[in-house]
Parts: structure tokens; C-alpha cells; sequence
């Protein structure tokens, strides 16, 4: 069996992936702390679990929740492109040192994202968007380039 | 072409994702379900289409519908973090029974969350949900410690 | 290292991946136009920085808005399912006609469902989306077929 151990690419790959799966990790956590300190619950087993003595559900999130669902929202729609798109191009023979840049830069600038969006700091999260979403841009035009 | 056929790691990695697939598919239906039985469309163009006579669509989900939502959101929060994860802990030469206990525990954990959530238990739920996010910490830190 | 350059199969998943990628991008600069043409900003920065002169942050997302974003969840329930089951049927050994029959599928009924969805058609949105999902659920009954 020729699996991609000692594959440099796919290294690098490896281990951005495995950040990233953590650090979504840490966000479903980021989202469950607001929960528990605005108190703000949405399924009544959850309040009658988790609330205190006497908490209610409520239909609308609070804002300090809606806005960790928006971070982890925004991850849902460009890490798991990130997952497909970084193993193909790997898979399709990338070089270990565009591997490195492409997957560095898109797991450093998603970090930041999030970092920018739970500090409320713009315009840089919307350029730390922008930068990872031009490595995905990258490796798909890539891609598309080595396989057509 | 050497492909991953016979590797014993990668079948348990690829019977699972194709139950976690079936599985999604499931929700999407039940939501559907949900939609259908509650009356609550959001689009008008779906309850001109779908609903009973003079249905009227409405801006805010319904309690039924917006429960089967969230429990097919925090599937997406979850699932492409483990194919992510899952295969990349394969092709780092996972061992067969590595990755049996890793994928089977994710994916059973998983079923039984979406069945909790259904049911409203509690604290079935968060279990099974920190049971299934513990696989794919696993997988990730394995993966990390492997490619370094 | 043996990689899956000049396989058909790979090359026929690669550029369909590649494509949904690009697409899903397509979808958040489309979210973003709706957001910028409403003028209907959730996050009090994002009306500060994006917003005319006086705007403020809504809690809720404008119709036009609230669509567009309905547009991309509908993808996150589809295409990384698609990203992890279609790699694996490759993975598993298909046929070159096979992959592409199922990858071309999948991906052009999902592009067909994104311009149903904007333009409020049905039932060619539900028909696209339950072409896409028979692909996904093909490929994964095939995936256990083999890997039994």
C-alpha cells in the first residue's frame, strides 16, 4: 500500500487540516461559553438543563450567540472547501513548497478571521477573508489547469 | 494506478462517510418533513408550489422546522470536519483498527445525536456530541503528532 | 510517490471540486452584493465600515439577503458531502465513465439549483436538488457495495 506518509505536500496539508479541525472545535466551544453566559437558549431541554434556576427558552438567539454562529457559519462555508481543494491539489502532484504557502496562508488567515470577527475589528476581517478565499481560488484554478 | 482498494483503514473510513452521507440526506428529508407537516415555508415561490390552498409564506421559520435546522446545522458543523479529518488520518497510514474505533465511534455518536435531538434529550445530546467531536480531536492531534 | 495524475476518475472529481469551489465563492460575492444593494448589515462594524452614511445594524437579515444566505446553507448541506463521497468512490476504484457521469451531475444540477434558487423557480429547484442528492446517495451506495 503507497499511502502519502512522507509526502511533503500532503505534510503540510495534514497538518493545516488538523489545526483547522480543531480550531472549528474551538469556535462550536467559543459559541457554547456565549450561550452559557447571555443565559440565551433556543431548545427548551437545553434551558431546563443548562439555564439557571428558572430560564426559558427563546425562539431568537442573543446577539452575543448570533454573532459565534455567524463565525463558525463563515468557516462552514470556506474550510470545508479548504478540505477538498487542498487534498485534490496535493493529489493532483503539487509542489511541497506551494503546498506550504497555499495551506499556511489559508489556515493563518482563517484564525485571524475568526480573531477579527469575535473583536469586531474591520476592514480586517474582511481582508483575512479575502486572502484565504484567494488560496482556494489558487488551488481550484490550479487544479482545474493540471487536470483538464 | 495504486488506489486505496484492500486497505482495511480505508474501508472503515469509507463505509462511514457514505452512512454519514445517507445520513445527512436523512435530515434533509426530515426538515423537509417537518416543513411540510408544519405548513411553514419561508419562500413564497414553495408555498405557492407545496402549500395548502392560501398557505402564506412567512419570514421566521416555525418551531418544528427551525429544530430540524439545527440539528442539520450542527451535523455541518461536525461531519466534513471528520471526512476532512478521517481520510487525511488514512492516508497518514492509520492502522485498520485505528481507524475502525475512530470512524465507528464518530459515526454512531453521531446518529444517536441527531436521534437525541429529535427527542429533545438531554443530556443525551451533549454527550454524544462530545463524544463524537473527542473522535475527531484524536484523529487530528494523531494526525499532527504523524506529519510533523 | 505514486499520486492520481492520469487518473481519469480523479481528473474527472478534480475539475468538479475545482468548479464547486469557484461556485461556492461565487454564492458569498452574491450574498454580498444582496447584502450591499439591501443595505442590510447584521454586524454594527459592518454597517460602520460597508454601510451609507446613518446605516444601522439590523438583528435580522433583509429578504433579499436572507435568500442569498438560504442559497449557500442549501450548498453546505450538499457539496461537502458531495467532496468527501465522491473522492472516496474515486479512491474505491472507479470507472472513468462512472466518475464523470456522477461528478458532472451532481455538479451541474447544483449550479442549475443556485440560479433556481435566485430566480424563485419551482419545482426546477426541488427537481435539481433531488438530482444532486441521487448522485451523492449513488456514489455512497456504491461506496459500501464495494467496500464491504
Amino acid at each position: 500500500m503507497n499511502l502519502l506518509t512522507n509526502n511533503e505536500a500532503f505534510q503540510a496539508y495534514a497538518i493545516c487540516s488538523a489545526i483547522l479541525v480543531l480550531k472549528m472545535f474551538l469556535s462550536a466551544v467559543y459559541t457554547g461559553m456565549q450561550r452559557s453566559s447571555s443565559q440565551g437558549y433556543v431548545n427548551p431541554e437545553d434551558a431546563d438543563r443548562f439555564g439557571k434556576q428558572g430560564t426559558q427558552a427563546s425562539p431568537t438567539e442573543t446577539p452575543a450567540v448570533a454573532r459565534a454562529l455567524r463565525i463558525q457559519r463563515n468557516d462552514l462555508e470556506n474550510i470545508p472547501a479548504f478540505f477538498a481543494i487542498g487534498l485534490v491539489y496535493v493529489l493532483s502532484g503539487a509542489s511541497a513548497f506551494g503546498a506550504a504557502v497555499y495551506c499556511w496562508t489559508f489556515t493563518i488567515a482563517r484564525i485571524g478571521h475568526t480573531l477579527s470577527y469575535m473583536r469586531e475589528l474591520q476592514p480586517a476581517r474582511s481582508l483575512l477573508f479575502t486572502v484565504a478565499a484567494l488560496a482556494n481560488i489558487g488551488m481550484a484554478v490550479n487544479v482545474i489547469w493540471k487536470n483538464l
